[in-house]
């Protein structure tokens, strides 16, 4: 099902969720793919192409109801159930991403942190941190599908190679190297060099060039 | 100059520049499109598409030269030239961008941090993090173009209109919403949580969907 959606389609799904519960906290009963639109950075046509992809529909002149139109996108994003993710690696970036606030927001649960380094070992954080050779077990035990990788670039692959044996099926990965996935898994890559030096890029492209 | 180079092509040079980088550290010569694309995952012939673009010609039988091809690729990053950041928010992701140790090894070097809350101040920190007030004057001074945002969200759109009127034309967001960019700026938005969103779902298809 659902074949045609790729990832930019998902991604601006999900920027009209997080629009959609913005608007539901100001009360607001009804909304325009227009309103869906400027919120999301894209045109009101792609909005409704996006929802007649999953068969939703609204009316030209009533809109969509907010309540229902909230259900049906957090239904297709997998947001009506818990999803548990674990991190690997508890450096600056990994740190940071265990106690991100707007992670539990959104029903996403990080149930523990694994390192290899003993300084940084703690069973009564929340989330705990854990020794590495731990790693299967948790994710066995508590059947945890997605991870995500905040490992100096040497590691990455090593790791990547342990927690898919151990039965992850997606990774979020920060190391600075590119991932790729074998059949069936799934890896999304942020590079936050990348990122800054794409601005760097298009700044000065804007500014006349290098 | 360079016009047709969108956001992707300019992904895919920094993964090829990347992937440079490692192979001078193995003390590699010589480099085909077919290794470049292997280590930035996609194929060879995108790799000499990209190139072309740029006027960067290897030669079919010798490929190209590793220490030439990193310079060129280089310079079309703007990587000859140090660029200096600054982060506002030094919550949890804009402390770990403060940082994280892959910016300097990347000549990208963080100025300073600023914050509203005077816990979070400390001048003799490197960076330093500073009060929003001097935003504006550390920008002016050290002529800074681009910027972090890890702010929240409620509070990311007057932060974006505060820097931009100081001097700032390219931003980083990591603020759980959407920005817009007005001319001649450039807004590259990174949402934590969309991007957890995308692997759930993308793994939910590859096991039947929810």
């Amino acid at each position: 099902m659902q074949a045609m959606a790729n990832r930019s389609c998902i991604i601006r799904l999900s920027r009209y969720k997080n629009a959609l519960n913005r608007l539901r906290t100001l009360n607001f009963v009804r909304v325009f793919s227009d309103n869906l639109a400027d919120a999301a950075g894209v045109t009101a046509a792609q909005v409704r192409k996006d929802f007649s992809l999953f068969g939703i529909t609204g009316n030209r002149r009533g809109g969509y109801r907010v309540d229902e139109l909230a259900e049906q996108l957090n239904k297709i994003l997998g947001k009506d159930q818990l999803h548990e993710f674990i991190v690997i690696g508890v450096g600056n970036i990994g740190r940071a991403l265990l106690h991100y606030p707007g992670f539990e927001r959104s029903g996403i649960n990080i149930a523990a942190g694994f390192d290899i380094d003993p300084a940084k070992f703690n069973r009564d954080s929340k989330p705990p941190v854990l020794p590495l050779d731990q790693l299967a077990g948790v994710i066995k035990s508590r059947d945890i599908k997605l991870a995500i990788l905040a490992v100096p670039d040497y590691a990455a692959q090593q790791v990547l190679e342990l927690v898919l044996s151990a039965g992850i099926r997606g990774v979020l990965n920060f190391a600075p190297i590119c991932l790729k996935a074998p059949a069936g898994c799934v890896i999304n890559n942020i590079n936050l060099e990348t990122e800054l030096e794409n601005l760097i890029y298009f700044v000065n492209a804007a500014n006349g060039g290098n």
